[in-house]
């Protein structure tokens, strides 16, 4: 799992990566635009272990198809902070064939950003990871680290 | 501003974009990472124009030192959703002189995750943007698509 990790960091199994992506419905999606990558927040729903969502036509439509992705969901709960980061390949399955993708196309996002949004999509997982810890703020100040002269 | 636009998308003014992170601790940071981007929570502040927060040693600062980097949040009230995105560089600071990087390293950044995190990155700003939408769910299901035979 990408982390730096600290001692009382617990890495997530797939299973409970998989419950809370199917839990939650708001992720960002981060992908390579040019000079710089992209991070832009997406609703989403799991189907079929694909991360799927639906855009208009933009930056995201533009740059996502057939390309590698990184998609994270994270939260704070009263006493765990937790994150979850998918890295797979997107594509656009707005037309794709087969009953998987007729499927996919009839499952209900909650989007919640306005726009038609008849652009369907989906993130084919190559890799999960998930890690969480404890919420005990660590309100400490850095340590002094003197300037190399 | 980097969106798929909706007619009710209002993008916020720098203004309010500075005011969202200045409000916020938790955004995420993207960049390269090989084959794939990567996305991972960081908690940060803001200090003198720059995004800063702290790490370990591994992913993040590996890949991120002298890199472009987008950077994330996003939140959702009762009546809207909003997020701000940087971009912009960033470098690591852990030795940088000068008093803007003295004071940077007394900044208290509320660091949720275990480790000592010794390791301080600043994001120099290179474009910032924000959209805000109310929160009318659309729940609608999609469009039908007919395949293209």
């Amino acid at each position: 799992m990408p982390t730096d990790a600290g001692e009382s960091v617990k890495v997530l199994d797939e299973t409970t990566c998989l419950e809370l992506l199917s839990d939650h419905d708001l992720g960002r999606v981060a992908f390579a635009n040019g000079r710089f990558p992209m991070v832009l927040p997406v609703n989403y729903t799991c189907f079929d272990g694909l991360v799927v969502f639906r855009t208009d036509v933009g930056v995201k439509l533009e740059n996502i198809a057939m390309s590698p992705v990184a998609f994270e969901i994270d939260g704070v709960t009263p006493t765990h902070a937790w994150s979850v980061v998918v890295l797979g390949h997107a594509r656009e399955v707005t037309t794709a064939l087969g009953p998987r993708y007729d499927g996919l196309r009839e499952a209900q996002i909650h989007v919640l950003a306005p726009g038609t949004k008849t652009h369907w999509i989906a993130i084919e997982v190559y890799e999960m990871s998930g890690r969480s810890f404890p919420t005990a703020r660590h309100q400490h100040a850095a340590p002094v680290v003197p300037p190399q002269t």
